[in-house]
């Protein structure tokens, strides 16, 4: 297998974008990706995506990109693994590179939610949980999140005021994103007094969806190596796992096994330890979701998540810098587009590209993208030149 | 790159099964594959479907198939290119194959259709046309595809009453297959007699939808081979292209461009010409699609597509027997499980196991799965031990 390396990225500003379509949502970050990587021409479309057929009335975006982007004939596919379709597009779309098969790959993550009603866009997500045993009794996808979050404040004897941290640094880090969906700063304070949504989950531990798109190009590393290339990032690793769909089947609903197994897997892959990242872009959706990742994942004991917001580890000068574009917190949760933001973000970052975001000595960075309440987890490494 | 082959197949009856949900019919197919390639576990589940979210209210089925089959932690996609789902499943399967990332993939074509209304129905299958130019007009993907045959009959002098051989032998070679929609002979007056949808594609032109699913296990051609196992059927060739995605957008409607592309880099993969294909399972959704697919493929000259029907080409004992199972046209078209079917139906018959509807001289075989109108087409090629 060859190994792959990300030779340029695009992103759009996250946003309600009523005077933009799907389609040209998706071009915009199209076209800077192809600009950054200095080319015309790509060899295959891989296109993350959760919500267009239900949303947007349009399946087919695998044709219906390469189309409106001046693309074809080159080959394109839609992928979907809810709110982890962009992370599994970049793993796709770097098998196919990695494998010969092509030997260029475009990955572009779109989402367009402003569209439809409010209700509609509930339902819509809520098609990422267990239809049988977890919609079809009424709960929302943030109804999951606070049942869990419920018990992991009973269980490991957390206020809720101990997650403020997540969101606060989160806020903070958006502020300085020109492509963030929330550029406010928010106080621990106004964390603490924000409105309820569902029980022990209020307004600022929940992330906000919004309309985006973000794509990367990855090519052969060896090839662009040799030209002395000093854009190029390297993928070290990429790794996907799943868990049960449904939260109730899990002899440990607190403990994120898709999470753990799929961070395990990269970590062998690249030959590094938890201690040897720089930076992770981790799934943000709900603080809760920050706390159980951070633990999965390696960095944080058993029930210690929260720990490391209290000990200032996160902060972007911090032992462990995590969502430093603001995450799907403050940047935005356009849902199939968020796991290819995530590693246009690390790539950033890893060039030193970064701006007033940059994280000191970032040379490996991780990011993992969660679908459903921890079904599906899809972790990448990534390390600069 | 590994060269990679089939180990097992299989499917279950496309029928309406009223007793039976998305994710119980997956289950039997991928139960069935495994069983038939003598193994119980698998690396990745790649699942072809199209409309799960927009008829079932269920997303993430690359969770929600490995966990109901007992397969977590094993990684799961859903690949969507609407009607071609399932050949584009194939084709990212076998890529994770070929590149070692995965020592073996199972590929689940699935699609639960009936639970919904007809009209609602419709509408999901009409995101596969172009939502702002063409189903914003009213046009719904029957009346594409009439659009298309109407011209078609205008430009190259045909009646109606030609195209009556694809609908009359895919009919019968559904009456020898127990899997199939319609198990029901037809004659040339009935199809030319049976009630008109739109104008000029009638109830005998077009195929019919149903639930049901169909799977494949892929594996390491050398591994295996090396073992003796004279089950094996080996993939020579996979390629896939892309078309506009909207009819008017098209220099010549009648010619499916990403069909011919598909078919020509498949041929020159395998190494191969059109006249060494011993039998081709095509996208018969409509009788135009099979004139149109006969001809980009390079089976008909441009134009002479009914030809073939005429002269008894396409019949189990002709030249390139089509359809050997009855096609979408009577083995019925599940349109995301659709591409997997012709991939099983194929590995039947050069495994010399198709029964009644064995063709004789089996050897090399081509399946190709179209979605949309011609917008994008998946080609591969199959060869026997």
């Amino acid at each position: 297998m060859r190994k792959v390396a990300i030779l340029g990225v695009g992103q759009t500003k996250i946003s309600e974008h009523w005077g933009m379509s799907l389609k040209e949502l998706a071009a915009e970050a199209i076209f800077a990706a192809l600009e950054d990587a200095g080319r015309s021409s790509i060899d295959g479309l891989f296109i993350g995506n959760m919500l267009s057929g239900s949303l947007n009335k349009q399946e087919n975006l695998g044709v219906l990109l390469p189309d409106w982007a001046g693309l074809t004939p080159v080959e394109g596919v839609k992928i979907e693994t809810a709110c982890s379709s962009g992370g599994s597009a970049i793993r796709t779309g770097l098998i196919a590179v990695a494998s010969g098969e092509l030997d260029s790959a475009l990955v572009v993550g779109v989402e367009k939610m402003s569209d439809a009603k409010l209700l509609e866009t509930t339902s819509a997500l809520a098609t990422a949980a267990d239809a049988d045993y977890e919609t079809a009794h009424g709960l929302s996808f943030v109804a999951l999140n606070a049942l869990i979050m419920q018990r992991y404040l009973h269980e490991y004897n957390w206020n809720h005021a101990d997650f403020a941290p997540f969101s606060v640094v989160a806020h903070q880090n958006g502020v300085r994103n020109p492509n963030a969906r929330l550029q406010t700063k928010i106080t621990e304070q106004e964390y603490q007094d924000s409105r309820m949504i569902a029980k022990p989950i209020n307004l600022l531990d929940a992330s906000p969806i919004g309309d985006g798109a973000a794509a990367v190009v990855l090519v052969a590393a060896d090839e662009f190596q040799n030209n002395g290339n000093s854009n190029l990032v390297h993928i070290l690793a990429s790794a996907a796992a799943t868990d049960t769909l449904s939260i109730h089947d899990r002899k440990d609903p607190l403990w994120l096994s898709a999470s753990e197994i799929s961070a395990r897997r990269a970590y062998s892959q690249a030959g590094i330890q938890p201690e040897d990242i720089d930076l992770f872009e981790l799934h943000d959706a709900f603080t809760i979701m920050s706390a159980l990742s951070l633990e999965a994942c390696g960095f944080a004991p058993r029930g210690q998540g929260p720990r490391m917001g209290q000990d200032g580890d996160i902060a972007p000068f911090g032992k462990l810098p995590i969502s430093t574009f603001g995450g799907l917190k403050a940047r935005g949760h356009p849902v199939g587009a968020t796991g290819v933001y995530q590693i246009v973000e690390l790539v950033k970052q890893l060039r030193g590209e970064a701006g007033k975001n940059q994280v000191d000595r970032a040379h490996i960075g991780m990011a993992q993208n969660i679908g459903g309440s921890g079904a599906t987890a899809v972790t990448h490494i990534l390390q600069g030149i």
